[in-house]
């Protein structure tokens, strides 16, 4: 078969899935979440198994380390996967909703439902528990799923599919409900983005370069997470031990998370009294810092950033620190050099704090808050699919809600319109 | 100045309008609206100056005349323009609106805030007053706005935008919160929906065409009206004296309507009954009937209708008629041939009409209603800017919230996360 008929099969195959699953009751969704989960323990032996033929092609490539790490499928992780599955069956189904019902004037009620999205394609690159995490969220918000791991992942991800199908299969739910492309062939993504015809939104999930060109060939709805370049203001109004604490824990609690915040904003009248105590809990833990010509002023141990820096997501122990005249000045930078993830204002002014959060133009915004704490489960939203720094459709992190879509819905008796 | 350039500047310069305009306070905003409504008025005479050497151009061209209609500005025309401006000066802000508000466990409280989407580029044809229209819906909303209407309509919308400019400038918000392209060549819609740094999103008014085109090359996200091909469906458990009056309604209230009924669909069983009933006064109205073999068989007014009909959006006084053999019938064949806009059954059954309203994949259901009543007045949201039959972002009448995005807000007092 070519790659375009298999393509617009599996298209087809997802469509009529999606009408299946849309119907479905959520006792029927969390069944074969659970019945995922239970083949994919009975599946284990098998899936190491294969994992280790793509570790061992990895190896053979000579892929780096990191990569490598990402790719590795391991009891725990595969106890992970299978948890996860655990867990999104626990979460409240979005799917039927029904919210703002209201009488209008004319005699009709008129509120809002909500539905799934149909059919989501997931292109994500490695780590092949990213098949579970994204399935499972689309499959409990009514969605039929198609999956394109990375070829370095193909033989695991392969078996993960198995597992998949044969849960859904036990379950009653169509195996179609999730599937997982059985080629390696990178025009597949090209169709993929490009069949509107099948596909009513694409999730990419791996690093900046993907997503932009995914962006840029789509024919779909893309939602996408860039970086996050996150930021926290110290105002010169700050209660300056909260700001300590905030900033400690916004760049050092863990270097590798979206969350993390990158680049430190400190208002000038404040920063001789704040900045030398962070720098030296900083040097403890091993963060590097670079600066502005003002804070370099302050501290010795802060280097030189370049323009660059302030565009940077290091998500390393590396931090850009720029001292500012005001809050205009920190809400331009922010909104200029940010990537609108997640920023913080650290402030006790109910005008300032105010102004920064009518301001600032990211997903996230917070008010005395480190901000490690942009994550779908701190929000309340349960597991995420990823967070969304787009305007369009979903902000911030995209859980259940954000893969459904609402429709209105009419109730009369009878009713007809006049003029 | 090259297009190019000429298109970039306008993008920095709606990129920075709509800065200060996510900032304007709703007093603000109203005063501009209401100061566009005045300087309107006073270009009165110009604009129909302006506006007839349009409809010269046009009629020179050979235009036809539904076309030149259209393009026309007269007085009551310049008066639809005006009070629709003080309309949406009445309608409330969405912008800063704060919901969703709850404490986590980890004694942050989490909710959104409505936030204005940046910069709305509108393209749109013949009519001038839809210049106005989309505005002032982005200006409320606090988005700027790039417009681009048809060529035929070119000095009268220059004309219009120098009373919006004049508006503008005499509040204090900035000029360029609304610019109309000034630029007849077409690669300017090319260069406005591709660039994304600018733009963030795209709304086309006008034909099917315009808009698929539109849809196939933006880089931009873009909220689309397609057609409205809207359904009833006369269920066996009908009240058929509510089926019938809902049927004339929904189909002779007015023709040119999307939300105006195209297709009929009866159960088989009542069709004896309710189809003659319906033929007859269809008749009186001089509404043409297609239909499929049985309901021929029931009435020879019917005449045979093609595949292709139960695709067609006439918007004009004829309907397609088939009769079904259940509800799950109906269901499919709307979500087949159907165009996700609006669609209603006529049904006494509580079981049939909630799987109608779970079933159907339209942006509007509706329960013993007519379809006419698909509005944004009608369903409280006030003006809209269209229909979206899109599933992403935003579905069914898109008002002020549909130009509108939430941001997360974040509010702690120096919270720090554990793990």
């Amino acid at each position: 078969m070519s790659l375009e008929s298999y393509m617009n099969q599996i298209g087809q195959q997802a469509r009529a899935a999606s009408r299946l699953l849309a119907k479905a009751s959520t006792a029927q969704k969390n069944d074969a979440l659970l019945a995922m989960a239970k083949a994919l323990e009975e599946a284990r032996p098998r899936l190491i198994e294969e994992n280790a033929k793509d570790m061992a092609n990895g190896q053979e490539k000579g892929i780096d380390a990191a990569l490598l790490d990402r790719l590795l499928l391991n009891d725990a992780r595969i106890d992970g996967m299978i948890e996860g599955l655990k867990q999104v069956a626990t979460l409240p189904d979005p799917v039927g909703e029904i919210t703002d019902m209201v009488y209008r004037p004319s005699g009709i009620q008129v509120g809002k439902m909500r539905v799934p999205l149909g059919v989501i394609g997931i292109i994500y690159e490695s780590r092949p528990n990213v098949t579970i995490d994204a399935a499972s969220l689309c499959l409990k918000s009514g969605n039929a799923t198609i999956l394109r791991g990375g070829s370095e992942a193909f033989h695991s991800n392969q078996a993960i599919a198995q597992a998949v199908s044969m849960g859904l299969k036990k379950s009653g739910l169509p195996e179609e409900a999730v599937q997982v492309l059985n080629t390696v062939d990178r025009d597949a993504v090209g169709k993929l983005i490009t069949m509107a015809e099948y596909v009513d939104v694409i999730v990419p999930r791996g690093g900046k370069n993907l997503i932009k060109r995914i962006s840029q060939d789509a024919r779909v709805p893309v939602i996408k997470h860039l970086d996050g370049n996150c930021h926290v203001y110290i105002d010169d109004e700050a209660d300056l031990d909260k700001a300590f604490t905030i900033c400690m824990n916004a760049k050092t609690r863990r270097y590798g998370v979206c969350g993390a915040m990158e680049s430190l904003l400190i208002h000038k009248q404040v920063a001789k009294e704040i900045l030398p105590r962070l720098v030296s809990a900083y040097q403890e833990k091993g963060v590097e810092l670079v600066g502005c010509d003002a804070s370099q002023a302050i501290s010795s141990s802060v280097a030189s950033a370049t323009e660059e820096d302030w565009y940077t997501e290091y998500l390393a122990p590396k931090l850009s620190v720029k001292l500012v005249d005001d809050i205009d000045e920190a809400i331009l930078h922010i909104n200029k050099y940010g990537s609108h993830h997640t920023d913080a204002i650290v402030s006790g002014s109910y005008t300032k704090t105010r102004a920064f959060m009518a301001g600032v133009d990211s997903s996230s915004v917070m008010v005395n808050a480190s901000t490690q704490f942009a994550d779908g489960f701190e929000y309340g939203l349960g597991a995420e699919i990823g967070i969304s720094t787009d305007k369009i459709h979903v902000r911030g992190p995209v859980g259940l809600m954000g893969l459904t879509s609402q429709k209105y819905i009419v109730l009369g008796d009878g009713h007809t319109r006049d003029n």
